[in-house]
């Protein structure tokens, strides 16, 4: 691993499927480029938006080596490990340092409910303790309102004294900012990314690191530019401009609607395609949505 | 596979684990033989209350092999094979039904929420047009206050129109009467399984198949002999009595305390091991819960 701790704009991939809802490697690779060249700082793939927990285990280890095979260097990238299994997520972690990821992004195990402080410490400690390399760099995602897991305030000081030189980092997604803020000021070591863009400034202003936000996959140049400018004169207004892209896309099924617009940006309709249980957009809906974006003047 | 649907009590076998939590493949077959000794129907092996969605792929596979080549017949068998990626689910339905299962207890799945029946339909649809055998015999899981997926009314008749060779029965895990009487009602052609015997001879009274029973782990004769005479005179009486065991196990965390009790069953503190993010029960628990079974005359 390179030893950096990430700072800036990441997005979590979207994943490209052909039609047997393989993954398209050249698709997903292309677009990965695309996102580095639009000024992304680093690749969150394998992410909810990824829809990896739909994708299988070989599968995601064959992607993550097609891509560094390719040449995205690895020290942008920051897997998503986080399986409900134990020995999976530690598979996938191991396989992910082997390969020299700068970080990994790291749900908590998400099948059973109703888990205390103890069991997703437990969890933690088993796979740091298993993948056992001092290159491990994880960062922890937070995501209740599909995880259904909850990383609390408390754990999150278990875990930083424990394993202060392998987790690094947190991803906050749980759409609620004064749990963000929070983990700003408890853990101002910890570098904290909000999970949608709406929060950029605050939590940079806050001393947090950015953001890894899924609507970067369609709208990574501004929101790169927002982080840049944070301290200017115009960041208001520009985080303004994000806000209302982001706004739009929240109208409607989230992953379906990036799709569709990543469709659009490369003029195919392969991209459109999801994997069950999700449910490619509507041609109704991605005509709203078409619609609401270009009187924004978003450009596609 | 055998072609037979399952009629009966049916035990979700808890897992136990070896010091490094992997699955201690002896006591885990000794396990299988001795429900099966005491009047077991059949083995739902990889359930909610085996830890299974804690247990790696590889890991289940290997597992599922070694109980068939340790002599246990796959016609008793019911694997879960639920998980939340696609490809993950078809490789272990496949699996289960290239080792002659008699059927496969699946998950819908659980990662992403507030999926529609569009979803869930193409979910269950790939599974078995990827499957693709005449063989595979699907029994549905529905278990909302754990996956948090509902499996609908109206999904489940789309389903049987579809495959109504495919799909024979449901497990109906809501905890909700209500729910499986209604099942039970608009699909009786279904074998219809209470997630917990406290509904079994109600489910047997409107027509259901018996029940698929974490409790059974520990309490399979009796639930056994209650499905045997439930249209005799006493049949109130045996249900009030096994009721009375699951009640005691419900006022704790229910796996934790199920191993507990089969640690003194196996007279080895191995079996109160579970995999994080699941946590062993406490000292006091299993004193609580010791006295409690006691009191009601339970055979430990």
């Amino acid at each position: 691993m390179s030893g950096h701790v990430f700072r800036g704009v990441l997005v979590p991939v979207l994943t490209p499927f052909r039609p047997d809802l393989s993954p398209d490697v050249d698709a997903f690779v292309t677009h990965c480029r695309w996102l580095l060249n639009r000024g992304a700082h680093g690749l969150a793939v394998f992410g909810t938006t990824s829809e990896a927990n739909s994708i299988g285990l070989e599968e995601r280890m064959a992607l993550l080596e097609h891509l560094i095979d390719s040449g995205i260097s690895p020290s942008v990238l920051m897997p998503g490990t986080g399986t409900s299994a134990l020995t999976d997520t530690v598979r996938l972690t191991a396989h992910a340092v082997e390969h020299g990821c700068a970080g990994v992004l790291v749900l908590p195990p998400f099948y059973y409910k109703a888990i205390d402080d103890d069991g997703l410490f437990a969890s933690y400690s088993e796979i740091i303790q298993r993948v056992g390399s001092d290159s491990l760099q994880v960062y922890l995602y937070h995501i209740p309102p599909i995880s259904q897991v909850h990383l609390s305030l408390k754990l999150i000081g278990r875990l930083l004294s424990a394993y202060e030189n392998t987790i690094v980092g947190l991803k906050d997604s749980s759409g609620d900012w004064s749990n963000t803020e929070t983990v700003l000021r408890e853990y101002p070591t910890l570098a904290t990314f909000c999970g949608s863009e709406v929060f950029l400034l605050e939590t940079l202003r806050k001393g947090g690191a950015g953001s890894i936000t899924a609507t970067a996959n369609v709208n990574v140049a501004e929101i790169r530019k927002t982080f840049e400018r944070w301290q200017e004169g115009n960041a208001n207004k520009l985080q303004k401009e994000i806000n209302s892209v982001r706004k739009v896309f929240e109208k409607y099924p989230l992953i379906p609607s990036l799709k569709a617009i990543t469709a659009e940006f490369y003029n195919s309709s392969d991209w459109c395609r999801v994997r069950p249980p999700l449910r490619a957009l509507s041609v109704t809906d991605t005509e709203g949505l078409i619609k609401s974006l270009t009187n924004l003047g978003f450009k596609m």
